[in-house]
């Protein structure tokens, strides 16, 4: 698919399995690698995204999880059984101040939460989206059961989440708010992009693409069309972009990264097929990006110490963050 | 209480009234402040923490979550209700191979935890511990309800826990695999540590002191007596030196940081008492050391860049991390 | 307050106090009781509501427990942190076609739910309601803390929940299909009802209140109001009424009983303050009247052996049930 | 196989594969029938069982659900993920004693549960066993997803669990305390039992078999092996028993009805693989006998009304119950 029809022409499940072919990663780090793209950045990657510390500002990435975050909203999409958080107390101030914790001769809180592991800000594990029977690096699907996955848990990106990263700005860069919904981000506008920021995206690279959705969302004070509806997001044809540049993983502020509606009827979430099971490309979901949008505008750097670390679940297909970005 | 008696004599509630009247901080940053001691760490302490990345190692220091955790073993101490994270999934890898997704045009895997926020690897928030009917900072106790932390919401730190990690490796300097429980660290052993790592604990940095239990619990393959039973750990009159030292936080291995059986019967947890609600100090607990121990005895650098977000869960008293240990 | 302005007068904080002066329970089985009206079914109370079993006819008067239950709906009244059913899987039939059960040498399934025990047709405890600082009997509220009800928990009714059951249908015997939000049933209706419906209300039966406000939510498919929001229900000064007559529990199909909005705005639910914790009469909300309704018209009897057990759930202050009518 | 090896007699795939032929009830109630043998269970049955109500008795075969429940003992077998229930608090008595209620005008507690449908008295729904790729009635297994049962979910049971009860006494019977792990009761003990107690089980029946296993568990406080450990049960034969008693449910003390060690290795509970998908018979496990076999003894009455609604959670392939047997 050419980068002129990026956003426009129609896709087929033809051009689905020729992007799988194309872009098939399976075997690149052995055949028992769990991790995909995230093995692109070096330790020496490391050592000079560290270097992009220089004024020592840390921004939050996170929504606050809580109930009123993205879930629940009104959407087109069959819900998937997501919620918000729910965070309840197994002791409490309320407690303490009545004396009925003075038995224990300590007086505390605590407390427990229940949420799905993709209701917020979060990552998509490799065992989040499967290619026919498969997943990531050919394991078969079944390795993902009742009890979790046995193959491409989030565990293993413990000590990963850990790089350069970089934003590309694109309403910024187009003068807009936010990219309205079925807006789609195409290779041009990532070169482009690239230009206008003075910034080249590299191997082992952290991208986040922002596109103001997130905080049109929050200014409207409603969720309505956030999870699975229509929105501004990345084309299909960016799929081979990040396999080039060979991304260590992709980042944006919206529900499911790509463009909505899809490029095509024939499979929901195209983008997903590929990003995931076929490049093992580790993808976050759902990142607050304006106050990072905003520094970045004022400092004119777009690059920055990126440390988003998943909490090792064992057999988790998803992970909430508070990635930070680090300036 | 003078150092050399620091580990032997016994505490009473005069000793930890007087502690809280010497090391109160409350107002110290304002009458609204609600993260205490993380307040410490400066931009320009986040920069020079970026600058101790080297060789470009991330370790992680969480524990897996998962049903295999420190819960649930026998204890002396009555139970907090606290359990092993409960991971379930949504859809599965078997549903998509059953093709009973295929509706959706998507196969992807989905999944829910279920865990107390102090049930492994985690910060204690400054809305966990109370001193009579107060909090960090003087709020009022009952700010916490069943509704959650109206005050010092674990939240509030979502852009600290990032400065200079220092490691105290109290075991490795007396020729020892782990510290046996009731093994009390003073002062004394603290200034020693220094010395014999050739580091200076400062203004700021994230402080963690290895004891080795956690070890010893995980070879032993059982988690009987870690949660609430003996432990070494810290001797209350650490207090003192951590509050001179004006540390961010202070991490350890164990299950509450502090040496148990306590220095009394008058109090549980009599350090707690003091560090979280008086003095305002953010405590990690159950972080996993033995990697991070094992590195700094081969490089003989024993301060790294250190990152452990808390998840930003609103009005939570504790949150579950994965820190991250830099060099 | 006279039955001639039972819904019509506005009530003040001095008729509540009055109503918990005149209605008190406190002490009328035992100074331990735990159950309060419960008490007043006896024994040939359930012979002879077992005579009545006349057909055959079992009737559920339960709504579905899931995801389409009457929580989410909007609302004037803030929110309790109630929401519907949530129910997982720990194994399933897609587990066992993809054969990753086989090694058990079975192949199962199995559930979780995930539900606030007063989130559909549910039981209210006497834990549920304080008047001040009491409970039932009582007791202080302090009783009930976060580990739950010391004192009235709902296992104490494990036994109950079985005698008599009568229908008074008000809409029935009004000519309506429903009545409106904000009606109030008085006790002239109740004593109405007896006489249009043949049947005598007395000491240990159960009552069922039918409003028909449930079935007008579930064909307009929008639950909406229901949940803290206007509704038709019993006037303030059925209290005394139900006091009279000794019922063992009141049931009706609305969310809270009572007429809303309330007959004053000093209080919510003025009614729920004296009926549980003063005069310890267990109610019974969210219940499903709708096809008991039609089969009472039918063979002209209102009355019906009923059998409601909670589940015994230690400390809790309510319960979901699968109430039956037999007839 | 005959009655008389009943116990002995090794059992082979083959053995359970005659059995699935012989016993198998698939189509017997229409191809859409999702209850099985609850059908067995007239109007008429109904209606005789109410009178055998003759003294007003109402005994609970539940135990209490809380954290002292039958999950989390030793067991030589593989962990199933469930847990006892969990029980926490919405809003509680020290919130309202602690005055942080009352901006809503009312004084409340509220809770929330987080339990296995199957962690204590349960019944077994007609999902939770499928033979092969079937389960009840010839449906495919594949019908029970990650999003529940779509065919012979509980709720399908909503107006069942109603009928005459007849408890067998084993252990009375033999003149013992609790049968020893591994005793099998036959269809010889069957028999006998029926004559010793002068009670006919019937076409309908919901049977009883009392073991005595969980009062010597609860002697002990130790739920150790209780569940998936060794246990007194019903043999293999006994399927052919019930299967020519027509009756309508089994309900047994133990965790899992069948004898353990099971009388094969070839198969894990092989009575379940016949009992549940073959013949469609519900099962109910871990109730509570005790209370009722001493009634029996003592009025030496074996027959009662029994009321067990199970709670109608939809998609759910079990479900807790708090059953009551009425006298």
């Amino acid at each position: 698919m050419a980068a002129s029809d990026g956003a426009t022409r129609k896709l087929t499940m033809n051009d689905i399995r020729a992007a799988a072919e194309r872009l098939k990663n399976w075997g690149r780090w052995g055949g028992d690698d769990e991790i995909g793209t995230l093995n692109f950045t070096t330790p020496e990657d490391v050592v000079k995204a560290a270097r992009l510390v220089q004024k020592g500002k840390v921004m939050s990435l996170a929504l606050a999880y809580d109930a009123k975050g993205p879930q629940g909203g009104k959407s087109k999409y069959p819900a998937l059984g997501r919620f918000n958080p729910i965070h309840v107390m197994l002791r409490t101030g309320t407690d303490a101040y009545s004396g009925v914790l003075d038995h224990r001769k300590i007086r505390g809180a605590d407390d427990i939460i229940i949420m799905p592991l993709q209701c917020g800000t979060q990552w998509d594990g490799l065992g989040h989206i499967f290619y026919g029977d498969y997943m990531w690096n050919g394991y078969d699907c079944r390795t993902v059961t009742s009890m979790g996955a046995q193959k491409c848990g989030i565990e293993q990106t413990r000590e990963k989440m850990v790089g350069r990263g970089v934003l590309l700005d694109i309403p910024k860069m187009l003068g807009m708010e936010h990219l309205p919904d079925g807006f789609a981000v195409t290779n041009e506008h990532l070169d482009k992009a690239e230009k206008h920021f003075h910034v080249t995206v590299g191997r082992g690279d952290y991208l986040l693409v922002r596109t103001g959705q997130i905080e049109a969302k929050m200014a409207a004070e409603n969720w309505d069309g956030y999870s699975g509806g229509d929105a501004p997001g990345l084309a299909f044809e960016t799929l081979d972009w990040l396999h080039k540049k060979q991304v260590a993983a992709i980042v944006t502020d919206t529900w499911g990264v790509e463009v909505r509606p899809n490029q095509t009827s024939e499979a929901n979430q195209p983008w997903h097929w590929i990003a995931i099971p076929i490049m093992g490309l580790t993808v976050g979901e759902i990142f607050y990006l304006a106050e990072l949008s905003r520094d970045c505008a004022e400092d004119k750097r777009y690059e920055f110490m990126f440390v988003a670390p998943a909490l090792p679940i064992t057999g988790a297909v998803g992970s909430p963050a508070n990635p930070l970005a680090i300036k």
